[in-house]
């Protein structure tokens, strides 16, 4: 889908405020047809060779949070409200969900490290799809003045808490 | 500093894969002083108008992350390989740090929501400067087929393992 961007000329008029960001490496999947919130499969993220200088050390961490752009996503399924699949959920706005349907479709997912071949993530618990963009690798998890930044307390929806423990 | 881009009309030749995304809101600082890793600090997210209607319901949840674009990042300063401020730190490649100075500065953290107030969000423990653009806030934690992501039992640097608890 991206290759349609490739050596076009664009011409256009920004009317409001945007960014340009270069993928930096793209997702392999095993196949089409896997269940990517199948947190038990593996795959993986190959790193643009221009960016395979940026790798070291990223197997001393056991999780990354790795951010994607979901490209699948057509402007016409964007959406500022959405309803969740399990019966009795309520309709609430896109930011009070994960959905992918939203204005920016930025993916967020904390993923185990396997190993790293080279310029070659082996990730396992990645929800994007097959070719599937890549923006950026961050490790998991940060630290501010001396302390690791891991929330285990936290407060969620009731409909949330009936369906997932 | 994005200011810049609007309204202007501009021609370029898409010489590699781009993605182009707009923010959704800005982040507002008390003032250009303040200690952006200090967490107990309150700033504010203010959401563009055209985008309020995704809100409604994340004031269910007591935890974000917010996901913005650190634009006072110059292409000068964006490097593969960086060293920490610590002593003793070693030099690794960019994507095993959160250093700011990334191919693509995207900036990713987890803030608490302390109240929305409309089109606000006053959140605690944001790392952003005032006037950054914000491109998507997703609630925390995430699930998957019935169980919240909260990941505790991690394997970190042992440079790192040293300075911080």
């Amino acid at each position: 889908m991206l290759g349609n961007l490739k050596r076009c000329i664009v011409i256009e008029v920004h009317s409001s405020n945007r960014i340009e960001v270069s993928p930096i490496g793209v997702v392999h999947r095993q196949g089409p047809d896997e269940d990517i919130n199948d947190r038990s499969l593996v795959s993986k993220i190959v790193i643009d060779e221009e960016y395979a200088d940026g790798l070291p050390g990223i197997e001393d961490w056991s999780h990354l949070h790795v951010i994607f752009w979901m490209d699948r996503i057509s402007e016409e399924k964007k959406t500022l409200l959405c309803r969740g699949n399990e019966p009795d959920m309520p309709t609430v706005g896109i930011f009070a969900t994960r959905a992918p349907v939203r204005p920016n479709p930025i993916g967020l997912t904390l993923v185990e490290l396997v190993r790293r071949e080279g310029n070659v993530f082996v990730v396992k618990g990645l929800d994007a799809l097959d070719g599937t963009p890549v923006l950026d690798v961050k490790p998991y998890p940060y630290w501010v003045k001396g302390s690791w930044i891991v929330v285990t307390k936290y407060r969620v929806p009731a409909y949330l808490r009936k369906i997932n423990k």
